[in-house]
């Protein structure tokens, strides 16, 4: 039986092993995206800002406080800096009951935000894929919201709220960032790995359809 | 001489490779996807459904009998359920004679069947490749059935009976599953590889030849 | 410094490496593909066929004539068999003093070989990789020649030689064969390496170009 | 805390880590591209040419004077010879205060630079990922001058200077050359590698809307 101090440590070891993952698929290249996931009830880990991801090591971890968004532990190394997204991720823990988040900078996630054109959504059907979602169908029409990007990543905030209360956005585990990325989550980190590749392949089965038909079928 | 034992441990492990290869190819994102492989005249291995495919342990198989599907002995992990396509596995060792059936949910093969449109198949031709199907010549018009996805995995037996049974067909070691993925055979794990490996690159070839022509050549 | 029976040791196992990272390419998959080095001046060492080319070990390769292509001496493996582009890798070895010769089946060579059209070659040009082939500059327009695919690899023998003797392509290091892959070469294997790797980065970048104008530009 | 050997070996043993992860990435292939990195203010560390990338080792490094370019102190293996883009590396480091260099080969920079036509430049804009380089905004038009491919490498160096001069190209870490690829550099080796990563994402995504919408955006 695991005690908690060992509980911290496999999950700590396995976002980094995540972060290691993402940059091999090539979702958080360049510095960007981030991860995090849940420590208790009352707190998250959550990866630094501005470094190199797949190099990201289980003690460069923050423990943030899951109401706030307060920093209740830094890790030792002092360099290290709290991402801007540990707002939105803290939105997602508490409005949609996420234990988990990953935030991708794929090219896939930016070609499918663009598929909306000025559009608020993308809808993704006709794919075997969408039950990997948790309490989707192979045989519904899924949406996914859309928002702008902002120059600031905090500035996200409003437009998240309003998708995430949206009613016809309660069954997305996702919100697409116009010119960004992707915000997916899920129960644990596990879920979030399954609803990220998921995701992922729609993005990319849907840009593909597209390019083929000259628009979204 | 290896005894039974040590050859179920080496099915076993080879199971868990071939899911981390086909993980890395990109064939069993998401939890998706599967395989099976004969363990003597009666039984077969095989891999648990809803689990990160790509770290499925050699201790996590099903052992199943051939007949009916039904599961002999479970891994001794209780979370783990069998695959629904359990069925369909029976219905290839037993009509095709497979000895080993790997299920993809490649994009590739989503787009492949794609390209049969409202017809019942994609028909292969004019590649090399097509040689690494047994028994097919690199000069024969290859056909593969594509028939239509199902709210659940099951549901499919009827149109695979179909399949399997058309003459146009009997070269065939694949189906096509519509906005889904593939079934693909072989006699044993290793000619299953092979197949999986060559039909793959026949999806990509097709794909890529009907994106520069406009259509199928 | 190194006895004989060592400089064939390091041979074996930079086939062995190299056909492990052709397969990462995806050069080589299916068990299609296949590769050669010289030993000493009489033979050279070869991989044998309809294997998993990314499994081939060092004790399974043959040792074969350099003239005719007869086997020297087979591996103790008995399942083993000699490819039939033995034959071709002699030519390539005797008429062109290929070192060593890797055989693609890489979708970006089949791809590149239907550029010609009905044509005879392909023209590769304006692309600094050029100078990554001996002899040729950056300025230059490099011709390869684009044979017909025939049943069996053999068959290919008498295109391959008119081919070889044609001035126009006395600066090439690649045949295309259409609907099936590319024989590269050079004077060792680390030659062969560096053009394997040089033309198929032509092949993309002139499939790329393609696409985006429309034609070979 | 380290001495200054120590620092050197780190340097060393991380541009061949460096050299290796380009290589999978498709940025070095056929022995192409290249890397330098400051070793203290009058010398920098930088790869051989000629040789294959990924297998750079520490000690095939050569030292050099980063006002001209000389060699200070050449690897012990004497077949080793230096690149003839010193000269490039050195203007980038003397007038833009770069710490570190990478040349990329790669097809998404020779496909991006071909983006720009005619002209002298690319401008990226309406991406996050802009902010991944240092002093750029995702609300900027940032433009990256194309200047033409020449015979031989040295001979580049005039349209360098007059690049790097530019007032438009200010905020640049960045220099394509058409047909040929890239010079990316930053502060040191870590920012190198993060604009390496962030320009190619430009590049893809550029080339992929450019792809989309039949043109630059």
């Amino acid at each position: 039986m695991p005690t908690e101090r060992s509980a911290e440590a496999t999950t700590r070891a396995l976002i980094s092993e995540m972060l290691a993952l993402f940059y091999e698929k090539g979702w958080v290249a360049g510095t960007g995206g981030g991860i995090c996931a849940g420590l208790d009830a009352d707190r998250f880990l959550m990866a630094p800002t501005g470094v190199h991801k797949e190099r990201v090591q289980p003690a460069d971890l923050f423990i943030v406080d899951r109401r706030g968004g307060a920093i209740v532990r830094p890790p030792k190394n002092k360099a290290l800096r709290l991402s801007e997204c540990a707002t939105i991720f803290c939105l997602l823990i508490n409005q949609r009951g996420a234990g988990s988040v990953m935030h991708s900078h794929s090219l896939s996630s930016v070609m499918a935000a663009d598929l909306a054109g000025g559009g608020d959504r993308v809808v993704f059907h006709d794919l075997e894929m969408l039950k990997g979602i948790r309490g989707v169908r192979n045989i519904d029409r899924h949406a996914v919201p859309v928002i702008q990007n902002t120059p600031r990543e905090p500035e996200l905030v409003g437009q998240i709220k309003t998708a995430i209360e949206h009613p016809d956005f309660a069954a997305s585990y996702c919100i697409l960032v116009r010119d960004h990325g992707a915000y997916i989550w899920g129960a644990d980190l596990w879920e979030t790995k399954r609803h990220a590749e998921v995701y992922h392949f729609l993005f990319e089965a849907t840009i593909a359809r597209a390019r083929h038909h000259g628009g979204l079928k």
